[in-house]
């Protein structure tokens, strides 16, 4: 039989990572390419004492909840919030089934087939994937290493009236790179004077290396009027909880409530209580402490043997923070081709294409350095020297 | 400031079931108002035994997982509908976040503005919030007891072409009726017909008091072409879980994943797992065999209770399984009034309202017996009964 789909179905694209995720994770091949946490770092001892706690703490948790979330989580998560500087109230807050879903909810509640979303180029894949199943016109912002150009984005804000400036700017995925607090403050007066919401995606903010280098949020600067932001437990804690949060002004945060009402009732709230029992018992902050160390120890060793490459054309920033190397490689390779070869020699990593909302550069590509070993990423790092250094030898001989 | 919103805010709206409970929740009330099942049968110990069988069965079940959801448990789900005589394989099914995020997705990747949903009329009130916030027309089809009639229905199809036809017809919700079995056959054999997608929401087909007098699901009768079909466990496990199934046409299946995967990335992985063990290690259909006899009890006590009513215009189906009593109070009631004076006597329901797509019977009611022990069952009508005599004596009155 043949179905009538909805419009938007056109717009609806698989994940060209987790794509390439389900093919990498067949074999023998060491990969670079998923926006991993290392499991073997998950506290899994504080998790299973915490989901213990909750489920034994009264059959009225198993219940159905609240679609706002467990009021007590919220009351941590604005406590938490306020160390950054956001100072909000848990009515502000609205828990979520991850902070995907809270990018979701926002753009169910905001957009209208048609609308702009200003963006950096290139952004965050899967907010790109959920701005365009809402016919979003996503229009990406000329940026620098710290963050987006202002002559552009007042340029653009005047001329295209967008809804929302998307944003990822403490260690963002792919780019790696931390805005710094000037542009950050640029972006927020250009939102008041034009009447225009940031959305700030912050999922990287607590895995810094250095914490004097981090500029604060720049939710931490408003009073709650033009910035959304939006967190997650997936890379502190484990990701198979599902559980994010966004805060923001009352009048969106409670349409996006009653959009979630529609979409799946709330939020898991064995989770939701666990975690409660788990920020109460349970050193998470020491625990992210030794997740920055790992993933520090990680990132140089990486980056020791990326430097191996010898070729001046390849450059990339040092992460501050977060997950990834975001690499330019001489101009010649193509990644999406690269990356045939490497999978063959055993190792695999994310082209930059898919990232680009417009202007693709087809020679960039992602590396995690969080989810492998130090070990297999030496392997897997020395497999991709070779490839690379043999590419760009045959493309060259071509 | 003055945020622009999307145009299907305006369709958005908070569940009168919901923002009855927030009034009732506090206090004196003894509510008949929720669609909960009852916590004290909550199977504590073997959701207790299973999350920690789940977390402490290695650090991978605490990553991110496939959006498609927990093979092995699509395997158990596959197994378990089997039984119902839906012959399906695991690539067919969808793990959802509840069942209502199975009505959401579906709606996400069927519905352009304007389309047409054919529904009972009363019907599931969370369905009516998801289908108007995709701007769908929801259009009421005729029936009785036994189902939709034929006659209006395969005009309604044949005029309005609808993209759906969505029925709960086994214990319904509001209607607490269950659909016959020829009618179940005249549904598929007009979809067929027709070339129109049957969406088959099953959420308490387990909840049956009479298991003979119970026909099959609709999609065991279908060769996996016309027929979606979505259950939950949050009836017969525990609803905070959220754990809920779809399945149906692969590609209509495969879109909707797309959709989860821009949504949520996946369902809850902690509590998949945790439920692939309660199904290995637990008795469940024991389990569900105690809720059956729980409830049925409770059925029995309201019932004697609502026929203290000395009314002959008082008239209600006796259901043979869910959740609910229907109740046409006599005609001069109004039960958005009525409750008013019920909460003052300490005791809630939801008036029928609601619940309609068109034409709302203003003197229904729906009464949940499953969430309230005997003595309060027994405590509640009584306050109840007194109302309805003392309000249609003022009512007469006046």
């Amino acid at each position: 039989m043949k179905y009538g789909f909805s419009q938007r179905v056109r717009y609806l694209k698989s994940s060209a990572v987790r794509d390439i995720l389900k093919v990498v994770n067949k074999g023998d091949v060491i990969s670079f390419a998923g926006g991993l946490p290392d499991e073997k770092l998950f506290p899994v001892e504080a998790v299973q004492d915490a989901f213990s706690k909750a489920i034994g703490s009264g059959n009225k948790a198993l219940q159905y909840g609240e679609t706002e979330g467990v009021f007590d989580l919220r009351e941590q998560l604005a406590e938490r919030m306020a160390v950054k500087g956001i100072r909000r109230k848990p009515d502000n807050i609205l828990v979520t089934s991850g902070s995907q879903q809270a990018i979701d909810l926002f753009a169910r509640v905001m957009f209208n087939p048609g609308d702009i979303v200003l963006t950096e180029n290139p952004t965050y894949l899967a907010a790109l994937q959920v701005f365009e199943s809402y016919e979003v016109k996503v229009v990406g912002v000329d940026s620098d290493d710290d963050g987006m150009i202002e002559e552009d984005l007042e340029d653009k804000i005047a001329r295209l009236k967008p809804k929302c400036i998307y944003v990822v700017p403490t260690f963002s995925n792919p780019g790696g790179k931390v805005w710094s607090l000037d542009r950050r403050k640029k972006l927020l007066d250009l939102a008041r004077k034009y009447h225009v919401v940031i959305f700030e995606d912050d999922p990287y903010g607590d895995i810094q290396f250095d914490q004097s280098s981090t500029p604060p949020p720049i939710a931490s600067m408003d009073d709650n009027k033009f910035v959304l932001y939006t967190s997650t437990f997936s890379k502190t804690v484990v990701p198979a909880m599902r559980i994010g949060w966004i805060v923001g002004p009352h009048q969106i945060i409670r349409l996006m409530a009653q959009a979630k009402q529609a979409s799946d009732l709330h939020t898991n709230s064995i989770s939701q209580h666990a975690l409660v029992h788990l920020l109460n018992d349970f050193d998470l902050d020491g625990h992210i402490q030794t997740i920055r160390n790992t993933y520090l120890e990680r990132m140089h060793i990486m980056k020791g043997l990326l430097d191996g490459v010898k070729n001046e054309e390849l450059t990339y920033i040092t992460p501050k923070g977060g997950m990834f190397f975001w690499v330019n490689m001489p101009k010649q390779i193509n990644t999406t081709d690269l990356l045939e070869v490497a999978v063959e020699e055993g190792v695999a990593f994310v082209p930059g294409t898919p990232f680009y909302v417009s202007d693709p550069q087809q020679n960039t590509m992602r590396l995690n350095f969080t989810n492998a070993s130090p070990d297999l990423i030496r392997d897997g790092m020395e497999r991709l020297v070779k490839v690379i250094n043999q590419h760009e030898y045959e493309t060259v001989m071509v």
